[in-house]
């Protein structure tokens, strides 16, 4: 479960006094955060405690993450001149995710760790309009206008990105999350036009690996076909679409992660329940199935409440009937 | 197209100093800032000046809109006694309206007016949650939570809304709009549990009006059958859903209304054309079809472009082979 930290009291605590971006940084503080949900819950998987924009800012690019607001990138880029401030990223750029995920490996034992890594898409939005925008105006301007500037920083984002995942399952990583958390604002064509290409070329850098690529984004029931298509073995899927419907989109063969839905947390048991049997049942109609919550953990939520899920999910998967 | 004042220079010299709730209650400012957009840019028909939030305002919640913000409410409902704090609403209660729309119908002459309301899945987000909410955590909350007191809420704004329409109709409006802004962040199966029964009330309420009934939402892609079953004549479909797809999804017999990105003014002319070509072309398979964007003007449109591609639409469908 992403972002399951920011409901634990352990997180806020070791976060008081340390920004986000420092905090990526750190490896012994990175190989906590990312455990902290796994003794909590038991979950099958960990997943490396990073943000998005941390290959970025290695690659050269002033930015910060404001508490409550977000990635907020000084210089925006419109432009080839901005396009080419984002140098090639090495591996020694990245070290400190590298010490964090070795550090991570021996701690988690067999619970394998899934990398993380924002798409270039996300990225690029983040880096054109400067900050979060609901609209992503300045970025579709960009792309409508001036395509070979859009292409060029898409490019060049997606090389970024491939190094980074591959620094990661380098360091022992058994599985990456490419996350285009902002591509659902886009309709199908325009997502094949301007952003397919520049995922698929990240995702099909990795499959030499043979570690499972997972890809997810929010609002994406128009894009699961051509995520699939993008190169992915897993789609993530939010809570908007029921995975029996997204398993036949997202193509044959492919698993589905997901899709309770994270506000669900706030209901009575029962209901809550009743909601995780749905799930699981919908995700036997792919060939796999992660299951997850449709987006990130709200902070708000009560961790017993997601260590009660993990329990029911593990009851019922585990058991004879069930899924493996 | 919704919104249009936004960019409009002559909207904001005239808001400068009127509070948004202020001006909606303003009959001659209603009327002035309506006819804008219909004089700037020749569009086919009007859409009523107004805020989801007037008429709970109207039913006596304490409430004001912040600039930037949004509607903020001052004590969110979540228990029956906030309920009781939503009385019932009177056409008296709304007068500023009767008298806007009859003052609008006199200068529009045959341009037709469409009224605007929000609906009541929308409406209770904002009661609930007090404010904004990207997650609907409390929304969601008190639906799965306290599923009687949810509907006893819903029930009450679905009977407000559908007098605030009937008083649009009788003062002249020629459509409606219900306006389901947040919807897309429900699955299907929880709209329609939760909100389908209590927008299908409203549009059925006006039936016998026989003045068509617009349905829309953002991010409806898996929503749009069930906005049809809800009553509508013409379901609004926002830029991620082709508007061939979506003539399916609705269903047989309804129209389809959109679906332009409203991003899409911010690239070359060449590249809108096309935009606008290709929506027509898609809205074709429905039996009728509204060209309009796929959601609101964006305050940093430039009037001109809109003005451009109004007449574009005109010169597609005046002429032989175009559609009427």
């Amino acid at each position: 479960m992403r972002q399951a930290g920011r409901s634990l009291p352990e997180y806020r605590e070791l976060r008081a006094d340390v920004p986000m971006l420092a905090a990526c940084r750190q490896p012994d503080l990175v190989c906590e955060i990312t455990l902290q949900p796994v003794r909590r819950h038991g979950v099958d998987a960990a997943i490396l405690f990073s943000d998005i924009v941390v290959p970025v800012a290695a690659a050269g690019i002033d930015l910060d993450i404001a508490p409550g607001v977000g990635p907020v990138v000084a210089e925006p880029i419109r432009d080839t001149a901005g396009v080419e401030r984002l140098h090639r990223l090495t591996p020694a750029d990245v070290s400190f995710v590298d010490e964090a995920i070795r550090l991570l490996v021996r701690e988690l034992g067999a619970t394998p760790l899934v990398g993380f890594a924002g798409a270039p898409f996300t990225l690029a939005s983040y880096l054109v309009e400067g900050g979060p925008s609901r609209t992503h105006a300045r970025t579709k301007a960009l792309m409508y206008g001036a395509p070979a500037v859009w292409h060029a920083l898409c490019a060049r984002l997606a090389e970024i990105t491939l190094e980074f995942l591959r620094v990661q399952v380098s360091a022992g990583a058994s599985a990456v999350q490419l996350f285009d958390s902002w591509a659902g604002a886009l309709s199908e064509a325009d997502y094949r036009r301007y952003v397919l290409p520049h995922s698929a070329h990240v995702l099909s850098g990795l499959a030499g690996t043979g570690v499972p690529r997972i890809h997810f984004g929010v609002g994406t029931a128009e894009l699961l076909r051509a995520m699939g298509e993008a190169g992915a073995d897993v789609v993530g899927v939010d809570w908007r679409t029921p995975l029996d419907v997204a398993a036949r989109r997202v193509g044959h063969g492919r698993a589905v992660q997901g899709n309770l839905d994270p506000a669900t947390v706030f209901a009575p048991w029962p209901v809550i329940e009743a909601e995780v049997r749905r799930v699981l049942a919908e995700g036997r109609a792919a060939p796999g199935h992660v299951f997850n919550l449709g987006h990130g953990v709200l902070p708000q939520t009560a961790p017993e409440v997601l260590t009660r899920i993990v329990a029911r999910v593990h009851a019922a998967t585990a058991g004879p009937g069930g899924q493996p």
